[in-house]
């Protein structure tokens, strides 16, 4: 598929743009399905031409989840609408141990898109879904009138496949457990918001969307005792973790100082006012496992490209008040609050 | 869950609008879902409380299908944007013969969006995923600032099973098949645009928006050579019957004084002067079959409640041009176009 993403001659004018008839069912939608969504994310179910997608059954359980990606702006350094699109989703299957395999796409654009975007879009989920081996199967394509949408809202929908012998969820921590994290927190939020907001820093900053099941299945590979997983997206490390505590009935205490944070997430992050802990991430998980696994899995993840700066960052206690803390620097300790709304809206 | 759907006291007051807070991940977010999603589409598998739902694989093979619904106005005589997000998806899984079992949905919010109707959307998705024997097992929210939706968007995947023995796909029409159609055309089109334009007929237009997978089931059961099924939505019968065409590379020739058509939908196309062949229904197929098979299942169609207008509308010709044409009542035959848009946007 590789060699489609360069078209000899460009499928679309700059000036070109997504017009009602785009979503109209007739024949310009048919024409935007072929030329575009058939072309670039080319599979024998897509080309099946249905309505609906015929797929193989994988082995054992089946995962699915769905995620409605909003964000803005749609482009954003280190990734876009459409790789977050595919990374989002297959993380949220991949969390539960499963394999990712397929995908559904549905689209909702408002008219005057400029479709050499929409093209870009396209481009970026189609290489996103082939890198990490997964099919976009199946999809729908709806226009908005002008002032009615935001440019491009995508739902990716994700199936996967659990082997029976696999057993993580939410609600399985207990006291005496370890709480890691595969890598810098806030990188994603902080990277979309400077370009929101046009901020420049000495230090890029780029959004850490990624798919993460191959460092699952790495992981897998070395523990069959991992309790928890999840990654920490809309939110934050202290959102994602208020939900574990809350489902598994337990306490969290974490340690600040081994928190990984990227020097330019932590200067912006002091710049603008904002907590690094509730800021999004797009490319992180948090594991929870009992005390004696976490030697292999640390060391299996910190040989992974998305998890080199892995880290243990907290413990697991019986429920108590207050469900999140943190252990500061200087030995104190604080409640960590779980807000009522996220700091940055329209983050994934 | 039925006694769900009355509340002793109202979950929302009448100016409780959605915030951007709702969208945020945080507490506000949670409260949402749990008060909300969890009450109403109540099962055990979003009971799970993770980001994506663990679920028991069918037999044979698997059939996804995913819809964007963006339907304007989100109410309308025959259901609303809720029911319609069921049904649609329901039914492009159910046209490939398979059984469905499992929906997503994921929201789309514009902050502002009146909670009332939130919920009685809500309730609306929970009554028909009741009705048709469908799980609603995961989901997403997001909310757009005020002006960048729409009030409320919905994407809903499908997931169902399928007997290794059916075959039915758009591209297995071969010359002296007989197309069928379920009932009458064009009445989910013409009730929304009722509804929008404020037009009031002296007979009621009420959508046609149902479940089809029960009818599907018992077509299946009287026939083992149905060759196409699909529901003529967006574009109506005419998109349909020329989206088929193209798939199995053969011509059609139907019979107009054989389609039903719903009186008011008949005089209120005049009035307006659309045609019904182009406007979009929501609860029903078109049959593609050999002769032998046409008595059998339109006998078994006519006798299912959503099947009793029933009635064989044309045939499959070898593929010439043009690819849709149409007898007359006055004996001549005309083209059918392939419209480039539908005469009517946001019909779904």
């Amino acid at each position: 598929m590789m060699e489609k993403q360069h078209r000899d001659s460009p499928l679309f004018k700059a000036s070109d743009c997504v017009t009602m008839a785009h979503g109209s069912g007739g024949r310009l939608s048919t024409q935007l399905i072929d030329s575009l969504f058939k072309h670039y994310f080319d599979n024998r179910y897509l080309a099946q031409g249905n309505d609906s997608a015929l797929l193989g059954l994988g082995r054992g359980r089946m995962v699915m989840s769905t995620d409605a990606h909003v964000i803005s702006p749609i482009f954003f350094p280190g990734g876009d609408i459409g790789s977050l699109a595919v990374h989002g989703t297959i993380n949220d299957v991949a969390m539960s141990g499963a394999v990712p395999c397929y995908l559904s796409a549905a689209f909702i654009l408002e008219e005057g898109f400029p479709l050499v975007d929409l093209e870009r879009v396209v481009v970026s989920m189609a290489m996103a879904a082939e890198a990490a081996g997964v099919a976009i199967v199946t999809g729908d394509t709806k226009v908005v009138e002008r002032g009615k949408g935001d440019g491009i809202f995508i739902t990716t929908t994700g199936i996967g496949f659990l082997d029976d012998s696999v057993n993580i969820s939410g609600d399985l921590a207990i006291p005496g457990d370890v709480v890691m994290i595969s890598g810098t927190v806030g990188d994603h939020g902080m990277a979309v918001l400077s370009k929101r907001e046009h901020l420049c820093f000495e230090t890029a900053l780029i959004s850490d969307s990624a798919a993460l099941h191959g460092l699952v299945a790495s992981m897998l590979e070395v523990s069959s005792n991992i309790h928890c997983l999840r990654d920490p997206t809309r939110g934050g490390l202290a959102t994602t973790l208020h939900e574990l505590a809350e489902q598994s009935q337990v306490s969290i205490i974490l340690d600040e100082v081994a928190i990984p944070l990227h020097p330019a997430v932590r200067g912006a992050s002091e710049l603008l006012g904002l907590d690094p802990l509730y800021i999004a991430n797009e490319g992180k998980l948090v594991c929870i496992c009992p005390e004696d696994e976490v030697d292999a899995l640390l060391s299996i993840m910190q040989a992974h490209p998305l998890g080199k700066n892995a880290a243990v960052i907290g413990h697991v206690l019986p429920k108590q008040w207050p469900p999140l803390q943190m252990r500061t620097p200087l030995g104190g300790v604080r409640v960590v609050d779980w807000l009522a709304a996220e700091q940055l809206p329209r983050i994934c």
